[in-house]
């Protein structure tokens, strides 16, 4: 690879780490806002959103200038189009961050309702998930990348559960309705970073690899885990 | 630019419409089938949906091998990644237009609850949020691609009163709060259609004119809009 690439490709892998890791700490920082009741700490969250923002618009000039002076093929191609791709997935996580926060600060401002469901378990898988999802990016780790993908399936089930908890709450609790649906919504948000966090797996696979695993069955990637 | 080149970007073009036109149809029926009750159309929507996921992978193959084979620079460089992004927001259109159905496959099963809010103007709002945004694509028309973006505001506020009307339905009948929150849910799928048809927007004002207008102030887009 030309050493001016080499240094090109280093500088994309860097930034987008960077990136990865603002919208990791956005998340955390959000859903311990919801837990801790905590309206300022969801306030700075919401605050710094513009900065991931001005991250990712850098990300894509970056990527878009590689392609356009080095012209690279293969590999690095990959990587540079996965960089495109998950750019925009990090740049939506910090939007959800800003949304659970959004519900922290309303919710920190209402008279407390119990929560009904373990929120920070859900957050916790969906922060894992975000972070392997990195961490497989990191180490160009395809099995780690397919163990996230698999990871997607709980989350989702935990989500359809929420539903149901929340909506017994409603039916007991009528006049909790507002904090429920609050508490219903971030729990969405949660369910929807974890398929940012699946889609950057695939997108590392994708790099590594050069299969798009999109669309494809549980089963080849279960196959392919235990192979 | 090469014959080659020609042939593949008017090729990528044609494919990437021929997916707006399938993700259009899909908004189109699975909302149909909210307002008509009908279990058997939503069904169809879901069962469609492997069709658009095989055209999005043929899709972002092509862009690949654009890429690589061509090396194109400047506007065509430009246009292929702008596909490769529009190709990943119309896959989620549709799978968004399959949560809708998903809705209505429930709500088709329930003894018929009132529906509570506006429900048609909403679907017709984000569908026509699609469609312009493909025109622009079409038509290579910025000026209607930023008329998209203005809209979005609309959509998110009709989002945020339907938040507060089935609330407050909930609360008179707290019996019908599973058809509720069914119907809540769709009509946020709703908002995120227009959400990415927000992005499909930006992404063409981006191949026209190489100006990223994410994250950028409304009062420069109705400067723009009324220059």
């Amino acid at each position: 690879m030309p050493l001016h690439l080499l240094r090109e490709i280093d500088n994309l892998k860097k930034e987008i780490l960077t990136l990865g890791s603002m919208a990791e700490q956005a998340v955390q920082r959000a859903t311990a806002a919801i837990e801790t009741c905590d309206g300022r700490l969801a306030q700075e969250v919401i605050e710094n959103d513009v900065t991931l923002d001005e991250m990712e618009v850098q990300i894509e000039e970056d990527c878009l200038k590689t392609l356009a002076l080095h012209q690279p093929v293969a590999v690095d191609l990959r990587f540079i189009v996965a960089v495109l791709k998950i750019n925009g997935d990090l740049e939506r996580v910090g939007d959800l961050a800003v949304n659970v926060a959004e519900r922290a600060v309303f919710l920190a401002a209402q008279p407390s309702v119990d929560v009904v469901f373990d929120f920070q378990t859900m957050a916790e898988k969906a922060q894992g998930m975000l972070r392997r999802s990195l961490d497989s990016l990191v180490n160009l780790n395809a099995e780690q990348a397919r163990g996230v993908i698999l990871s997607d399936d709980e989350i989702d089930a935990m989500n359809r559960r929420v539903y149901q908890i929340v909506q017994e709450a409603i039916h007991i609790h009528p006049d909790h309705a507002e904090s429920l649906l609050h508490m219903l919504s971030a729990a969405r948000h949660l369910e929807r970073i974890a398929d940012h966090a699946t889609n950057i797996a695939e997108d590392v696979i994708y790099m590594i690899e050069g299969v798009i695993v999109r669309h494809k069955a549980e089963d080849y990637l279960l196959q392919r885990l235990h192979a």
